[in-house]
């Protein structure tokens, strides 16, 4: 087996696929991507997943890797010569990974709920969406310290961790109709997401925003018909 | 100010505040434990952790980090002459925060819900958790390599990780008269338990099972009524 088989189970519109995606190209590393099909999960991923039966999957010389965030970490340790992922101060790591940790957990549910939600429900959808992009806004002005991203010179975790969800929020506003995204209140993670989706790591891995908004009318079909049933 | 000024916002009955308690413990570093009581929170506490407003908060020199796992890491890279808690190698660092995830996005919810969930509802929720078990005695199994913890001979993440469950665990068992635990199904994991469960770094911060107990039956009763009044 070569020294560094690598394989990533994934699918182009992922944000979580996203993360391993750019980590790799931060590294230069070489892989091979296997595109799971939207609906059906293939023999490889339910032996390399067992418990959650998940993409991304990243196979490093046949041992599988799970959890997008977990990945990236995971790369940047074994790549350790390349470029850095995570910061090396311990504080600065905590702080990236409290707010990687805050838009999987708190952040991007509420974009996805976006879809379905309706009535009062919607308007408070909105306003904490509004409200994380804020709070997201602040952090990026302390982390970057007037540097291009939130892991200063270079693209780093949280860079990774929040800029793989572009694409949809992007996706998510022409759906929806809604301006979630105020330069006035946002500067910083205007400018950011701008030089963030250009970068070479990032911008062959960055899924068309018109496609995903297609992909995402299908989604939000089978999302509403999955709450009328419930 | 001195240089490691360490302050610990917590609660003692929280298991996600057993974690840094574990880890300072096995670095031996002293610290400042500051209860919070329950159902109110202090202004310093709302100021540390403006996001989430939860506990575990570690404040580490005037510097706040939160969420109970980061807490961990930040420990272990801090105090890095102490003993280890994540391994070294990459490939288990990534399979012990694998499970440090899973436990508490998949099998700690489950346990909350046994208190509250009826009919088919709860059998489904005891057949995750006991399924959860026996995926962690495999995965003990894996890891140890027939070395008393997680982590090997020592404490590790995954130890600290799950561990921390343990006095809920038995108080759960306890409160719903269901038996959780099978000898015969986890032989591994109960003997870890007894192990983990004495260690110096653990047993002061282990809470007493029946004080849970009676904490928990205050607990079951508020969310029964937040549930029925939904």
């Amino acid at each position: 087996m070569a020294k560094n088989e690598l394989k990533l189970l994934g699918a182009w519109a992922s944000p979580y696929v996203m993360r391993p995606r750019i980590a790799l190209n931060i590294k230069s590393a070489d892989y091979e991507f296997l595109q799971e099909t939207f609906g059906s999960k293939s023999q490889l991923l339910l032996e390399s997943n067992p418990v959650h039966k998940k993409i991304p999957v990243l196979i490093h010389n046949g041992k599988p890797i799970c959890e997008s965030l977990i990945i990236v970490e995971y790369i940047d340790e074994v790549w350790s010569s390349g470029p850095s992922i995570l910061p090396s101060d311990p504080y600065d790591r905590a702080t990236a990974r409290f707010w990687g940790a805050y838009v999987d957990e708190k952040w991007f549910p509420n974009l996805k709920m976006l879809s379905t939600a309706e009535g009062e429900a919607r308007d408070e959808v909105i306003g904490s969406l509004v409200e994380g992009l804020v709070l997201l806004e602040d952090a990026f002005k302390k982390m970057s310290k007037g540097k291009a991203f939130f892991g200063g010179d270079q693209i780093g975790y949280l860079d990774i961790a929040f800029g793989c969800y572009l694409g949809w929020l992007r996706a998510a506003e022409k759906m929806s109709g809604v301006k979630l995204v105020d330069e006035a209140k946002t500067p910083g993670l205007v400018k950011w997401a701008e030089t963030f989706s250009s970068h070479p790591a990032v911008k062959d891995v960055m899924p068309d925003v018109d496609r995903l908004v297609e992909f995402g009318k299908s989604l939000a079909a089978k999302f509403k018909a999955a709450k009328t049933g419930s």
